[in-house]
């Protein structure tokens, strides 16, 4: 098929790459995703990115469990995502909307501390009013306490990795339940990098 | 300001990160920029990513050099980008609409050749008939003979770096000219990786 393949309004889905600038990246790439959980999460993995998909909370809880296990190594990594939601398209993975509320990486990653620096973005389809869309999530995120900077076609966030994706879920799903049937969230996030040059 | 600062409709912006997976990462990427001829366009990095804007052909052709001049070291290296024309907001780097069409980095790129997979994904916003807008342009994709697969969330090509870029960038300009008021791009490419298994 020569489409964009996507998700029902249910499931949520992230395509993803994880980049360790070091010259181990392989076992580092594979050590990550050996140390994740996934089985609550529909995944596959090519030689350009991975991708998994399932309930919203079980997607960000694998994607977050893939950069920290990687991160932990203290080389410096980059993860991008692109995180989606209610693209018209295909249904496969469907079976795994029955799993449970319960993120299965939490008790693993809990006691990880790792500093991260982010630039996301968000991106409402199908809607005229997407700007207000984007810029409530925005406000929302500042409300919360988190570092938030404008850049470029972006929105830099700094702080723990445990906030930060706390803050980018609850952004992307916020922007479903404000009346937007497909959503798609760009998420670029640093750690350990030697040029640290964030917000103070 | 706490918001996606974003460009006027003449200029097109692009946000990327280049990822050498190796221990000089410093150095790929510092000599990637170095080799880069930016003349045309506004451009800026911090810790996280590098943004340039300005005329489309110009933007294409920097990122495109950047990448190039860093794979071409035979590493394996990543680069993610966003490519935006439209989104309502700033100004900044309105000064280089008045360059010229010249392409400042294709002289010293035209010698390499470089094989490349990408996943890419177009999202026109503020429009209700996007997914007709998105399907075209994989239509033409496929009509010019580039090989296309669709995966989950995103449109796979393989082929020869010059070849690939081209039609990228066909894409998105397509885009904006078919009534689209705000294109965004989002590109993963991919060069010289030990895992590769693309489309044969």
């Amino acid at each position: 098929m020569n489409q964009q393949v996507c998700s029902t309004s249910d499931i949520t889905g992230a395509r993803f790459t994880i980049h360790p600038m070091a010259d181990d990246f392989v076992s580092i790439i594979l050590g990550a995703l050996e140390e994740t959980d996934m089985s609550k999460v529909w995944h596959e993995t090519d030689d350009v990115s991975s991708c998994v998909r399932g309930r919203s909370v079980h997607v960000f809880d694998t994607v977050k469990a893939v950069f920290l296990n990687a991160s932990k190594t203290g080389k410096h990594v980059a993860l991008n995502a692109t995180f989606s939601n209610g693209c018209p398209g295909d249904v496969q993975g469907d079976v795994y909307l029955t799993e449970d509320d319960k993120p299965m990486n939490e008790a693993s990653l809990s006691g990880i501390y790792q500093d991260v620096s982010v630039h996301f973005a968000l991106y409402p389809l199908g809607s005229t009013t997407y700007m207000e869309t984007i810029m409530d999530q925005i406000n929302d995120a500042i409300e919360k306490g988190i570092k938030t900077k404008g850049v470029h076609y972006a929105t830099r966030l700094d702080g723990n990795a445990h906030e930060i994706f706390a803050a980018l879920e609850s952004s992307f799903n916020n922007c479903l339940e404000d009346d937007s049937s497909h959503v798609v969230m760009t998420v670029t996030i640093s750690a350990n990098t030697p040029s640290k040059k964030g917000m103070k």
